[in-house]
């Protein structure tokens, strides 16, 4: 099988909930600057959890890009990512409303290590599925931010139920560490698209 | 007319479905353990929602691959599916409210069992349309699981008026024999590929 | 400018629209038949819009099937269409609620109306840039049921505001004159994929 | 990297935003004319939203077809722009529901100030990607219109804290400048059309 439509339908589903994201963004029912100051809250988290949507998005692309055919087992590791991402705006909601509690804090954080994780397999599936000399798996690497990532959950959750300004402070270096796409997966599509593609930089 | 736009109206169609279902789990309004406790069945029936439009649009992609060609009857045969498949988040969002009420439960199944009927409908409509020595037809084979899966969700409909903890068995049941992708058309699309695609398995 | 990125941007809005309009049928408060009862008419409104958007993107799919190129008209020309069907979810949750009313029956009629008329909009447009001998305009021909639609459209407005269920018959009648889709187009297609393709029936 | 799958998630996210902004327009709670007046001014917020979200899609439609590649930043650049979209339901849903507020006015210009500043960042990231001497780069020129257009979204905003009409007239000029697609791109695009497809106009 080959990744067309896995791509297409992925795009689909992360599209919406990186859309519907902004239900959970009330119109203010008066028209001055108190009614729309109870919105603040909500709108910081719909920019963190659109920039960790965009960054999956990002990762994802980069992802796929590098494989070249999926299998059942991968089908299904990439609707578990999907399933936890589809989380992400329900719990921008909670968390946005409830910005300083302890709760919401740490069950943002365990939305986001959970797609962690499910990203981790995803990944698992397609070197599996491709075979360890495939460019997925040569590009991947050790894959020491998906590690990374999942101290950096674990340490947010637990921070969120004593210290939740010290969770959202974990939560934007997670963010960070993510923001930069994988560089080893783009040197080596640079390197194909060379050999591919004789087109020179200026047109 | 090939199965291009098809596919990609069905991944957009159920791609909205799978994710518009979380704007049924309903942001808390307190912050805490009990403000949260209530939605957990709605999360239990998004969860197994969710496991069943991933199995219908595993096994869209997997017949929409074996297809060579549709027509008109098979794109209304598909619209049909779509239209079961989208009252899904409706009655998730009935039976998380109502997990051990009867109505609801059979209800549930009951949208589960037109979108059954309908899946054989369309795979019908593609085999009438493909001619019986095509890919579709031979890769579909007698369809036990077609069959068994509607004797299922009649059970279930059933068991729902008299024992809603059965008939919530039933569909769990009902998601394990569809979880596993149709080995058939699997190994004849391997079959296939090794035909069409020369490129060994390490790259 | 070719019909892709049009057709795929089409087929995005036509599935959101399709999908969101289940979202006007409430989860029911309770859990028995009479809690259920008072979703019955949004339910068959529902069936109905359904329906109608349906064959919109059937007709919109042959349209732009037989269409070569596309201009800057022709995009608005969509948009346009676009729009009047995006009102459908809100005229159909409006009508569902009001089933035996006057404004509501008509409104309804009215979106209908203006997206037949967008419809023949852009039909016209796409005749306009491919000129009148090309696949489009010929499987175009006069346009006989697009005339009959917006006549249909007129008198179910007019009937709407003095015997509602007069205007509810013309909608089923209009609907069952688009259900078939245009079999100029169909017949000319078939001819076309005969000269292109070499794929005899049965495989 | 090439701009397929940037599209088809661009296209993926502006269907789900021009779409879902309907639900802003809420289903009246009566069946009569006064039940329906107060729905008016969110309507007309509508349609200007609407038209400014297609006016986006037809310009992104345009800078994307002569794209040759993209590369991280541009990908950033993209998210961006569909960040400030995204956010336009939420600032229809308030200006509809407050047309004559100043503070509602002018953060709708500031929404609309924002994306067309995002707007004229991803066509920089674009020509700095594919060159100075690439399609892009020549078709785009000094960018005339995108300086006019943060200008106007300026005085917008502006207008909207003393005289809220003014500002209204303002996003209708802008609407206005938006509305004709960039003619230099649509002229290159002609010419190479005409080199890559031979296809004589009547068919």
């Amino acid at each position: 099988m080959s990744t067309g439509r896995l791509e297409a339908f992925s795009d689909g589903v992360i599209a919406v909930i990186i859309t519907i994201m902004v239900l959970e963004l009330k119109v203010p029912s008066g028209h001055d600057i108190q009614a729309l100051a109870p919105s603040l809250p909500v709108f910081v988290a719909y920019v963190v959890s659109f920039i960790f949507v965009g960054i999956y998005w990002n990762n994802h692309h980069h992802l796929l890009h590098a494989t070249d055919r999926i299998d059942g087992r991968s089908m299904w590791a990439n609707l578990h990512l999907l399933f936890w991402l589809s989380l992400v705006p329900w719990a921008t909601g909670w968390i946005g409303q409830n910005s300083t509690e302890r709760l919401p804090t740490a069950l943002y954080g365990f939305v986001l290590l959970m797609a962690a994780i499910a990203y981790t397999l995803l990944q698992q599936s397609l070197i599996a599925c491709n075979g360890p000399q495939s460019e997925v798996a040569r590009a991947t690497g050790n894959d020491f931010k998906g590690k990374i990532s999942i101290v950096c959950c674990l340490a947010g959750i637990a921070a969120g139920f004593f210290i939740p300004w010290l969770a959202d402070l974990l939560y934007a270096v997670l963010g960070a560490i993510w923001f930069v796409p994988d560089r080893r997966i783009e040197r080596i599509e640079r390197t194909e698209t060379r050999h591919d593609d004789p087109t020179p930089e200026a047109v």
